[in-house]
């Protein structure tokens, strides 16, 4: 459905990186759940540029919600919110010259020179406060019903964190971060390491590591709605995510079906595995263990060198320089947006699964219809 | 929408292992395609166990074309394919005791001991030979209108394939391969590789790297559907695959923008570039270049060794020693399987984005409605 | 979706007339769901060809459960069931005349040329059998929980049978009827007004009436999957269709609001209306009343007189007399089809809104996942 | 799909009566098409209040235009319309006293309080507004490709209007009228009609009758995608909308076959119909000739009258006596809403069918992908 993902709560995004603003609609909610505008904006505040490894663009996103809520709570019906645009410096940006790795050559293809091109138009980054927007109103609402989220970087250029270990004790340490690592040194290696790569008129890449703790065994559907399936067709939405593997992933690669199995034990009538190489998830079907996965997010594609290219209205060779604020490495700000996408895709698979209502259960309701 | 994948043109799977058929039905198929009982016998052979790699079960899979059909060519209405079960033995499984890594204990979960546990019932990999079948009718038609798939396993336990070069050639040379590798000594030393860890009592991962030639420019859907999006959510329903990357995929996270980034180079009016780091997609849509993607599959859950696992009737913890007949390594198998997933999703994209009926161009048609 | 109706439960139909087989895919269905034979068979017994009024071809109906059913339950994966078509007299059509009023003209410029002409192909009557063996599954699955469902012949010809009064009741009522009319003395007057019409060489239309019972307020989806939305959607798949109304449906146009409002009373904490004008829905969500809509039926179109029509393949004027077996009247069989149509759409609604297990609550599970 | 209808140019439609603003997102229109903001403002325009029949509300609707517009086209990407509510006055509504016909109770019973109750909240006429404002886009653009759309008032309580003849040359006269008829005189009595309600303290319904001219044959997919099927399902979501026809519509069920079966022609080697009984359609698609149906719309549930009803919060019998500004009749104001929502649909069924360029077919493009 293009720009609308969710089969019974969906969202759908809108927007341009340089037009009126960017923003989304929640619709199949369910109703009452709390929404905190304290809490959207700490979802915003946390993917915003902000230091001196990223764009010094500054965005202040002062959201508005248009609809859906009332009272402070979600309603029930859509709930659209928009970030109108500001700080927009058009005059960067030219048509016709493709930045390699970007989705400007590739746009004018599929829109035959219509497309809104200043500043990456649709296909910005900028799209994403939208989608960390709507996490600010669902992570809170998984929360409540005992699901928690974390995202960090797991590779930053060749400093690495520590992968999850305790996931859910690791998901709550991240709230306290502000730069999103579990090994706390690794937020100064970090950025040193992106520093450098600006410095080198460059940028980088690295992979960050998601887990989801709280979901009960039992959800997902074969065979084409597998957890995997969901989470990875979300997760490909944003443009840098180049690959996703659950648990393992490609390390099974290097193992036997003999380590890869993970040894399942019961205790106190619950299951659990004594290894999650399957990042919790069997047959497509969560096991009740955390839900961890990786992606592998590629160098932000704008850098400071001249590169060969095309001039796709001149129809021949050229090359280009990229001006403009770029991050040399976006690799912090995804992560809220990681943890976004992922509570969307939850908050979906649990209302198709236990019914539009399940997000706010436990809320006190003043009508009883079943 | 659980298991019917696609928008414009859809597939939707039934059957268990054990029950009385697999199958699969195509929806939104261009009329006037050709279905050659030939070519869909041969997918289905590609699929098949063959070897001593292999599960001894002998599968022959007599599929019966139940509707869709006429006078040899699609009618554009929905096409069921049907293939009945023979030679299985259920007395090779047993309730309750969960076979580590496979779905026996999630599908318990989620359809509360109602589920076919016979042979993994719904789950079991028998269901690709319907996902073939549908492959054995959409990968001609593709190549009818220029775009060709191949898939070749590119790591087989410590045995590594060359990968793709140029893919529009190494295609062709796939179609003569009766064990999917680019370099043919890959054959003998991967059957090695597996006959190994078959001796060993245990089993084997691997990659496979998949590759498309001649999709145009300008296929996909931002956000939420791009070619990634719908590649990846395909790929996941099959059950052993853990991961998928497109183009460096994870190997980005060891480089820097300079050299991900892929120069843009014009010729002849057409845009190339001079690597293929992207994978052929730039911001979800499709750039000319050969899409190339890798998937991690997992080593078979199915080892004849004994597992620490649990009886999830009586609640306790148990050991598992597997019978039955099983593959090492489905890595063979699998090949045919994605190339039929990655032409589904090829043929629903093209129809969303061109219409119903460009499947079928070029065929001579009675009517002219436009 | 073209031929697969429903978001969370869906139905995906597949077959041509005179071709292997027609059949349906049920996917999401809730698992331990009671699959009885003889339901399914009293389904399809309702809807085939009896007497004298309906047309001699005699079909047995005897449908295959290819998969998703074990040891009597549905499994909660995809139910296929296959009706093998026998009995098919192909010389009967030829192709390029249209018979008017049928969609051998439409079909032909959708498809090209391509269709199974025979017999209709796939826009024959003879789809319902399986759209009437899903309803063999469900509608005794909504009696079990509580929610009735009939329909009644309201109008066939000049006959006209009463209303739906006290819907319950009336429903049972319906149960025990070979000819589905509340008034039992127009059984006999219709089919004599039916096989009038076959002495004139004619067929004649009517109106059925659909009452449902049991469905809890609060079902249904603004604005674009309100109740109507989704009945409506669901009953114009059936080619006789031509007009659907909820309640008091075209006659508010006579009426004023003073009238047309339902009075609402309250007793014993329930709210019922003193009338049911509005047919159960209140912007588009059920409001505990009985769902109430009548749909008209038109004649069916093939008669054995002589009519003007085209040949499009040689792009002339033509005569067309149409000979075969044909009904005139689909009013009786229709009734069963459109319970079925109408348990389809339920069991959808209430799964999207209560989640997939809810059409199975109250059986035992063996296993608790919330 | 909730507020989304279409599958690929879809609508998403949020807001209410009294919350900051009401909207639509469009997703999927083909880039190229010239968004003009006059005729979006005479589309708002025409469903405004305005004269002394309509609710003495006025609503200016200053539209913004807040993405997916550049340089006055599409571009392809989402296009989000918000409308900023002004002058309401919450005050005229209190929770709990359900308006009789209204979606007060069983709003309440699906959003168990939540819900936003003023003004009706997204149950509100109002977010028609959104509809309309795409109707402003999507009716230009279709008659650019030779397809018009016109929507007259069929009946107004006893005064009746003649019905579409030459369909094509009865659109462009409607084009011309700011009462919606046909014949010129009903533009006062009906008038006269509605006064007479509002002085009766009541209100009146009616019918409209809507045609589409252009469409070529060919359109639609069997069998739950019916043209049928889809209009219904868009038109149903208008919450006065109590029926839907199409042709003929319920007046098959007064006459056979002989009659309701369109003689077919040939003329220049198109086929025409000598009558168009079945409304364009047969089988689900369109054959060519116009479409046309008809909607029975109920009066306004709002009346200046003591009714009968409850307090769904103190769970008791109550009466109401509504306040507040509201249309005697809503036949007038419906006609645009109408338009609109059916170049929804066509607009959808055109892009699935012929691909999401098809809408700007004949624009001029800077890049040729196929």
């Amino acid at each position: 459905m293009k720009n609308t993902f969710g089969q019974s709560m969906s969202v759908t995004l809108f927007g341009e990186s340089h037009g009126a603003a960017v923003g989304v609609v929640i619709d199949g909610i369910a109703p009452g759940i709390p929404v905190i505008p304290e809490q959207i904006e700490r979802q915003l505040q946390r993917r915003r540029p902000a230091s001196s490894i990223d764009t010094p663009r500054r965005e202040q996103d002062p959201f508005q919600i248009l609809s859906g809520v009332f009272e402070g709570h979600t309603t029930g019906t859509p709930l659209c919110i928009s970030i109108p645009n500001e700080n927009t410096r058009s005059k960067d940006y030219c048509y016709g010259l493709a930045r390699p790795a970007h989705a400007d050559y590739t746009a004018h293809c599929k829109y035959h020179g219509f497309e809104d091109f200043r500043g990456g138009g649709h296909f910005s980054g900028r799209i994403t406060a939208a989608l960390s927007a709507a996490g600010g109103i669902l992570i809170p609402a998984l929360r409540n019903i005992g699901i928690t989220i974390g995202t960090h970087i797991l590779t930053c250029g060749q400093v690495k964190d520590r992968a999850f270990a305790d996931a859910a004790a690791d998901i709550e340490l991240l709230q306290g971060r502000s730069f999103p690592v579990l090994e706390e040194a690794c937020a100064e290696t970090m950025t040193q390491e992106i520093q450098q790569a600006r410095m080198d008129c460059d940028s980088i890449g690295g992979i960050i590591q998601t887990a989801v703790c709280g979901v009960a065994p039992g959800l997902g559907e074969p065979w084409f709605d597998s957890v995997e399936s969901q989470l990875s067709h979300a997760m490909f939405s944003l443009g840098g995510v180049k690959g996703i593997e659950f648990g393992m992933g490609f390390d099974v690669a290097n193992h036997r079906g003999s380590f890869c199995n993970d040894a399942m034990r019961m205790q106190d009538g619950r299951m659990y595995t004594e290894t999650n190489h399957n990042g919790g998830i069997n047959g497509g079907i969560t096991n009740g263990m955390p839900i961890v996965f990786q992606c592998a997010v590629k160098p932000t594609p704008s850098i400071a060198q001249t590169q060969k290219t095309v001039d796709f209205i001149k129809n021949e060779n050229a090359d280009i320089n990229i001006h403009g604020r770029h991050d040399p490495a976006i690799l912090r700000r995804i992560c809220p947006v990681a943890d976004s996408v992922t509570a969307i895709v939850l908050c979906d698979l649990l209302a198709q699964r236990y019914g539009t209502d399940y997000l706010a259960k436990g809320r006190e309701g003043s009508c009883s219809t079943v």
